[in-house]
């Protein structure tokens, strides 16, 4: 399957925050909802910094 | 493989942007960095709206 894992990067060190996300919906307020394959939900105040795709993996920067 | 299919929402109409894309740079200056499996490489002022993973699928909507 295609989900990706989602990391948060803190100071260079990724820090795994959800695994196999499928949707992720981008909110005007600069918010993330990330739902995975499990049906697992998440919202957090972050960017996305980097995706790569084929090795399922999505990188986030928290704004604070 | 598990790229996925880039879109534009125009006024609902998702018009396919890049094929199979694989690295997707989010830059601070609102502009997107995109390359796909083949190499292709575009670069467009928009916010990603959606991402749909097991469906291969990302939504983008242009910045003006």
């Amino acid at each position: 399957m295609c989900e990706a894992n989602v990391y948060i990067d803190r100071n260079g060190q990724e820090k795994l925050f959800m695994e196999q996300a499928n949707i992720i919906i981008f909110h005007k307020d600069g918010t993330l909802f990330i739902e995975n394959i499990f049906g697992e939900r998440k919202t957090i105040a972050a960017r996305v910094k980097e995706m790569k795709l084929v090795e399922h993996k999505i990188i986030l920067e928290e704004s604070w």
